[in-house]
């Protein structure tokens, strides 16, 4: 029987598209309960909205400081276990390290921080801790990219030679958006969000999956970052060329503003022998092919014959019926919990979310692309990017 | 806050593909807890699985019998109010008819029953009860299907004129598939699947979905149903021609034996000013096509503006963000689950999850499936159908 | 050097689709010289449209028999050698028997004729005369048409269960189309369209894609013909159960009142092997299907390695480069030609057009059609249905 | 009566697939007669291809000097008016500007010219000459291509924002390719193709269809070209970032060592009130989206109420009668010849075909981005390139 991982929340509270998103995906991943939480500033609100989820008043605070130190009363087989922080950007970093340092594992929206250094803070405070920490880089959950992963590391796609990926969007294509919901305005506050706007908060994922996808590290970039619409101060459109570790080139473009687009991340990896294609908004195909040969689309589901160990173990249901985003979400949940129970034994391998590792990487990204921009798209590499004047 | 909902279980022990689902799904849903089952006729192993559910040992029954027993005995605040029946189709009808007898609410696997009798006889228990009954008719708790339905019931298509439904599969497409999995095997046995295989299976899901699209009944048909693989004593293919109540021509086809089909369920009505195109395993796309002008594809998503609010209402997430199967599932579960809180009330309308009088008629839909197949595809009405000759 | 065929046509004067659409393809064929014509009635209307086309006034009638007539009183290596026929259906016998009898080979728009009669009458005539006759059923054409013919044949799909074709459109959906343009009001004239609309029409291109595809031939059917729009006296739409002569269970339906269906000829084909699914709306790919594994997307282009020899032939350019309609009936075209430059040696195998053999079965597939129809859907056999009760 | 253009051709004798088509194309066009040529430097081996074409022996030459030499020595009646050069590039300017001189109008192949400064002087001969000049890039032929066009004019996308081209390919993923056939040993020899390889061979079709598309010049861009198979001598892959004329963001890939790729144009037009969608292998259907608005699915046709004139002029077929790349290549030839027939009268605007100013733009594209991924991609304008260092 499968022991059951005790779990708090910062964040998260009434009205909060993530965070409900980050309880439905742990709900379905199974074996995980949430204990307590700090949902709101309020402690008032925060206990009454614990109160509809089921948790005793005792474990809904106004604080993360306080859940952290509350929890830490507690005995340790009644205690939170792990941390889920769905937070605006710019405060990752301190909860996280407080709640490193306190002891609990930490699981967290991305991107990791709101600036580099924050994230690069976080790195040394697992490192510190020895605990494990995810980061919810949703779309590494889809078993379609599980797959693609292993076929490329399996050597099916031969070297990788071009990536193109794009991640677009329309919710912010017009002047009034800003204003517009609490999600766009604090992306739009550069204190909140951190240096960037849709290259953090799309880019990073688009830049995830790159580095998930191939196995490899984007080595260095030449972008142009825009604000197209008048008003806005940090970037809500553009576009890169980049290289990957082995010489491979790419393509990589985020915006907020192109009409028409709704969550459309598309990726295609082109490798000596074959290339593969997928396309977020129909994740349950992912077509492969060859030079003269048939295009392959490739579908998940349980117990389909030619699909890898690493995909089937996050397929629920049997072929053609379908998972969505919220599937894929839990998957990532589902691999941090299995870790969590098994702590303190190493993680297994491959890891089934985003480290803090891939966090910091994607942070450089978003930091070279700004630098790059800057001036005037030169190339930049990601390596050491933090010692870059900013 | 949300009032949550108790709920048992009959069936769905370990490794039953539907029980788990069917739990995923009343999770998903929310407002629901499962508090007690007869998971497997084996009391023991009921109690081990509910204990791996998180039920109290008392509340796990090796029989649906005492588990109705137990229940009733409890102070009407701990006791179940309804009970999720997920087991072979032959059973249905015995459970369910205690179950509302016994004052619980029941929702209950599709199809209604092994033969129309049995479905007649839940019928009557219904109404004598006067409980709620759902069934899972899984297809239509997609968003894109409720859009379907509102869109035709405002009048959009103008006159239906012409309907095709097809659900093919072909996971039973080999010799040694009968002999293959519990699911295989309880299907091709007459005694425990009902009267028909493949029609019975996924064809009253076929048939459910135009009804419930359309909004009207089908009047009558001239099928024709085989056994495709040697040694199926029942249907595994079959086809039929149908009318709708106002006179519309379909097409209906359901097999289990058609090769490369995974889960193919799709449907077009065409109307006298447009028509609607829907593929179950690409669920998040709907075209609507008028003549001369372009074809309109149609996507599900919170908030997004041309959906009429029957379908926003089972949108989780934004657009762009997928969501599938089992939060089609969910979306039944949810619906049931309101009108089991809002109870002595009467339910929502429309119903969000198919009654006792769908669940009829797909039993009269395969019963007269099954006579004109016998009667050379002669047309046969499905009004009365239980009174010809068996 | 390829020698040039020398072709007449009957039909076809200015603002006739067809006729232009076959000169079009003979054009694209290549190797063929239109050199004669009476494209119409007014035999002046007739020299001037063939003057437009670069014809000698002397080679063009106002007749067809004048035409026969002038062309025969040629030097055999001037006269015309084959004749073109895109009259409306009810005048294709006539002049068909004419033109072999005057030992011209014959290629025939189709479906062969307006009644079955007269396309018994026309074999009888080819037989007699000895000379080719070909039927411009386009939609075989087609390279992936051809692949899945040579696929099928050679045992990929194993034992044929079951075919699902549909061909709908909506040009004929409103009252008042009838009266629309030249094609609308003969095709709903019973006296010139002959004994069916659009299962003549359209029905014959469905019926004969199957036949063609799975080198079977359709034994009987049950179908349902009616007419949806006020007025009209012939089928604008209808739906059968049909079997192949393997006991392949089988669906068709055709319709020229579905809204929104553009020109929506489309058709799956399961075998104990493998599934074929291809859509004329986009010919240049075909899906082939198997049973747990990835779908095959199957494109045509010139020297496509898995492709087949019969498809390669009609491939004009690289893969990528998409060819149409156009394209294809030039493809009949070109076949046909070939096998008039070789006569008197027998045509190539397997013919690369329809013949009156074809033509005939589709003949019988139309009045077995209404003839079941009429008798309420009973199973009513294709052959011999010319002795039946009309 | 369309009174037929008489035209010669420099190139494309036995096994030149573009010669060949060109041919097929001027042919569909109607109105075109092929009357002389000099289709391969050994003047027997010409005349001999030229009596297959059905030429008279006078009329074909083994070059292209003898060529308009013969035909200005004809009367201005018989004397072929234009000419159509199929060669490969290095060659074009020479026989253009011969051919100018001579009087006749000349319709090229892309790109214009192996070297911007041959482009340039082909447009000085052109301003000299008064004589039309137009280009094949085939793709803006497409009915969709000149529908995108003509709405981006019309305003319904708003300010264009971001572009997203590229045009990828495989036939060249191989060491051994290069090798390999006549097509790809001129294209790999930077003496005959010119400046560069995949960039001027697909990336000019690319560049130019942006430009068609938008209506905009691009202003300048930041390219890095890449040789990615061993040996080769030109880029055969390759990237930019580019900016058009109002300060859009685009991106721009073309490569032929893509594996899987076959003939991949694909374009992304993302203005602030919409977006267009068109991918060359499936060339009749575009889609439109607007934000919170369905997709709206756009397809060609003769007749279709939603398309603009200009569209539709090129629509031979009904709508779900698939038109192909051959087609597209004939709109261009038709609206040549009705220019070369209307001569002097100015050309029709906006242009069926592109100019020579397309086709230097193009040059200085393809040159800045040499010159930019020669510079560590630095942003290059495309205004004036001639004039920086080589």
């Amino acid at each position: 029987m499968t022991q059951r991982v005790r779990m708090g929340m910062v964040g998260g509270g009434p009205g909060a598209f993530i965070g409900e998103v980050h309880r439905l995906a742990a709900d379905i991943a199974g074996g995980i309960e949430l204990v307590s939480g700090a949902f709101s500033r309020d402690a008032e609100a925060s206990r009454a909205f614990g109160a509809e989820l089921g948790l005793s008043p005792a474990r809904a605070c106004g604080s993360w400081a306080e859940l952290f130190e509350a929890e830490r009363a507690l005995p340790e087989d009644e205690r939170m276990q792990c941390v889920s922080i769905v937070t605006p950007n710019d405060s990752h970093a301190d909860i996280s390290c407080a709640a490193l340092a306190a002891g609990f594992h930490v699981i967290c929206d991305k991107p990791a921080a709101g600036v580099l250094e924050d994230a690069l803070r976080m790195q040394q405070a697992v490192t510190d801790s020895g605990r494990l920490f995810g980061l919810t880089h949703t779309y590494t959950g889809y078993p379609m990219v599980i797959e693609a992963r292993e076929r490329i590391a399996a050597g099916e796609l031969g070297e990788i030679r071009r990536v193109a990926v794009s991640y677009l969007q329309d919710w912010l294509s017009r002047e009034e958006d800003t204003q517009g919901s609490k999600q766009a305005s604090w992306r739009n506050d550069p204190a909140r969000a951190g240096e960037s706007g849709a290259f953090a908060d799309i880019g990073s994922h688009a830049f995830n999956l790159v580095e998930f996808m191939t196995g490899r590290r984007v080595a260095r970039l030449a972008a142009q970052l825009r604000s197209v619409i008048d008003g806005r101060v940090i970037d809500d459109d553009g576009g890169a060329l980049f290289e990957l570790d082995n010489g491979a080139a790419g393509m990589i473009s985020a915006s907020q503003v192109c009409t028409g687009a709704i969550n459309a991340l598309r990726i295609e990896i082109y490798g000596s022998e074959a290339s593969l294609h997928w396309f977020q908004e129909e994740p349950n195909r992912m077509s492969l092919k060859r030079r003269g040969e048939p295009e392959q689309v490739l579908r998940p589901g349980a117990g389909v014959p030619y699909l890898s160990e690493p995909a089937l173990a996050v397929c629920r249901t049997p072929g053609g019926h379908p998972e969505g985003y919220i599937e894929a979400f839990a998957n990532l949940y589902q691999a941090f919990a299995a870790d969590v129970r098994a702590f303190p034994a190493a993680p297994a391998q491959p890891r089934g979310y985003a480290t803090i590792e891939d966090g910091v990487a994607a942070m450089r990204f978003i930091r070279a692309a700004r630098l790059s921009s800057e001036a005037d798209s030169a190339w930049t590499a990601l390596d050491g990017v933090e010692n870059a004047a900013r």
